[in-house]
């Protein structure tokens, strides 16, 4: 272990009991990882994106790379709908005093980024590293009642954390970054069915991205902790429970849970047998404490404090991205590839019926939200037909479609996936068709 | 004119000649607008945003607010599509070196927030107010042809500035704020064809949102400029011919430009009459070449400089919100309302076959990407009809569907517009589709 390895993992551990929703903060598998040799080589040659010495640990998404990260993202939006979720926009900036209510301050500040603006104000502004006290302003900020709870707010807003430039590293340990985060509100008897929740939630985005396996991890009460002893029991309790009922293997890592509560962290195995860490599940019985967050019961006149979960399913989008490449080893299935589709034109004669294909497969004739829109090019460099199809299996198009003369004449085009030799004649909207079937059953 | 409002525009005049790609940068009509009463009333009414002394200036989107904030993302990605721009995500912090070489560490560092963190780099970064500089650094790493132009660029980040704390206003004066911002880096020879595409896009943009009208305005090169008098004349007649082409009212603003270009300024009408700056389209011959852009020419060997073209159309998307606001007067037309449809039970019994709809409504059985799904919700409180009826108006929801003993026996549901007396009985299928096709209108 390198010297530079080593002072990672001491100032992983150093943040271990101080982070809130944070995604990186296990101390067991997998220990940070450095993105792989392969992944940067996926990158580049997909052009998916790049990194500057103006802004180490801030990934500029090039086009290509944009394409996969906002269908992610649109994606995981189409998935918390279905689990009542309500997305929110939160600031990037928060004076000191929130971060000291928070907790930060005292416990994260040289870890966060410090913002000044030349104005009258003196006090400080710290960039969010996370989004947990924002949406702890919006619960606080209105009458909440009972009947609004269990309240699950998420938020894909951009964070930054100021990790040592020696340990940055393609998408896998960045400064900038972004989360499906999530914050549950509820009521101490509600813990139970928004845990359940939250691990079916996990199972059924992992099994469409056919992640092999993954691990549960449950990590209980620290030494040194804060609330009540029979509340962390409690708590505890509760999880082993429903851990127990997903019938899925996990591990117990006693006394390695976070000062404010108990939480699950979701260890993914990708197709070599990398562990990641992705998903986490956080109970947390502090932040609604510091920000003396109440609502009212059923009970007349009587209010009571939230618990709060902290939870994501990706965990950070870019590393989540960085495993779907050494996962899919940049075969991207259709639904998420960025070039899902390469039109050639055998000669120069059928590029204008090549133009038209391309105009019906997307429905040009619509600027309707929802229509079905593909990422579908045209090859137009004067090239032969074997070069132009090498290069399009390279640059990682799913699909190729041939157009000659046989397919002007018939209106049927030749359609193959490019990593197999079987084509197929179909007419334009059976491509489309086909092209829906594909993204509707994300495949 | 109060002191304050004084030294408003005496701020705004001082910036003009220094931002890039801004849409606040108009000296003429209108002077920076304060957030209207009804705006804030409505805003309130409908919770569609906060604001909170712990970040003044920047705004929380509450869940309400976020859901109208993502329709206006999604549907410009959807009419830029159409456009030829592909989306790209850049980062928001970078060294003051970048700053430096855009020249805005030396003209805008006061209105910049300055970002520091505790780790050995001694050089300070700047928090991003514009995206230009950004979107240079991905034109510029990779070797680029003229086939690639014109190249258009989008990007939706959150962008800061550090308005004074006295001059911030709801979402029409903010620090943190978000804009609809595109780059083409383009031959001198299609300057006319893109401006041309950005003008008709305006309208196509204006005219879906019914935005009664707007005014064209030229600033054309001021006294203090950069570059050769023959590129600023050519580039002036070009604008000159173009809008003449709109067969639109413009007028001119002589020695009004940036001193990197001549632009075009669209100011808006909103109902009232009021007029607000929104969209802006800017020539610039500067950011390229102090990022020395390159491009291979047709002739081999011959290396060109782009032009840059910033645009955006929304402008600001905190300050289109706030202009929609007035605009609608808080009555949304459907496809961009946060409250689309209320269910209304007519009692207690009527509860179970009301989930029944609204899952249909919704195809809640699909988790499809792009199935359509609307914001619907059930009104569950013990009350009369009538005073739900009358709090569902008051809340803003667009429609009404009542449920009686009637609608469960015949399966035909009550329909009617919350703002209308008309009722029509349809099937839970063709209000479906009726929401389908409103949604595809943008009605």
């Amino acid at each position: 272990m390198s010297l530079r390895r080593t002072s990672l993992v001491i100032r992983h551990l150093r943040n271990l009991p101080r982070l809130y929703c944070s995604s990186s903060n296990a101390t067991t598998p997998p220990a940070p990882t450095s993105t792989s040799i392969t992944n940067l080589t996926i990158a580049n040659k997909q052009q998916l994106y790049i990194t500057d010495a103006v802004t180490p640990g801030s990934v500029f998404f090039l086009p290509h790379g944009t394409r996969i990260f906002n269908k992610l993202i649109t994606f995981m939006k189409t998935q918390q709908r279905q689990y009542g979720f309500e997305e929110v926009i939160t600031p990037l900036i928060y004076r000191k005093t929130l971060w000291e209510k928070s907790g930060h301050w005292e416990n994260y500040k040289d870890d966060m980024f410090r913002v000044d603006g030349a104005d009258l104000e003196k006090e400080a502004y710290g960039l969010k590293p996370m989004n947990c006290p924002g949406h702890c302003i919006i619960f606080d900020r209105l009458d909440r009642s009972y009947a609004e709870l269990p309240l699950r707010l998420s938020d894909f807003s951009s964070l930054h954390r100021n990790e040592s430039s020696g340990s940055l590293s393609g998408l896998t340990r960045v400064r900038r970054f972004h989360q499906d985060d999530g914050h549950i509100f509820c009521s101490k008897d509600q813990i139970k069915a928004e845990i359940t929740a939250s691990l079916k939630m996990i199972n059924e985005v992992y099994s469409i991205f056919k992640i092999p396996g993954y691990k549960l991890l449950l990590s209980t009460r620290p030494e040194s902790y804060i609330g009540e002893l029979s509340e962390w029991n409690d708590a505890e309790a509760v999880l082993k429970e429903v851990l127990e009922s997903t019938g899925q293997e996990w591990t117990i890592n006693e006394g390695d849970g976070a000062f404010y509560g108990p939480k699950i962290d979701v260890i993914l195995k990708d197709h070599t047998g990398k562990e990641h860490q992705a998903a986490t599940i956080q109970l947390d019985f502090q932040l609604p404490h510091r920000f003396n967050l109440k609502y009212n019961s059923k009970e007349n006149g009587v209010q009571l404090q939230p618990i709060m979960i902290h939870r994501a399913v990706f965990g950070s989008l870019e590393r989540f991205l960085a495993i779907l490449i050494d996962h899919f080893n940049g075969v991207w299935p259709f639904w998420l590839s960025p070039r899902q589709a390469l039109i050639v034109p055998v000669s120069s004669n059928h590029l204008e019926f090549a133009k038209t294909v391309k105009a019906q497969l997307n429905n040009d004739a619509s600027n309707a939200i929802h229509d079905y829109k593909f990422h579908i090019d045209i090859e137009t460099r004067n090239e032969t037909v074997g070069n132009k199809i090498k290069e399009a299996i390279k640059k990682g198009y799913t699909y190729i479609i041939m157009i000659g003369d046989k397919e002007v004449e018939s209106g049927k085009i030749a359609l193959r996936k490019a990593t197999e030799r079987k084509t197929e004649n179909l007419s334009v909207e059976e491509v489309r068709q086909r092209f829906i079937d594909l993204e509707k059953s994300y495949e």
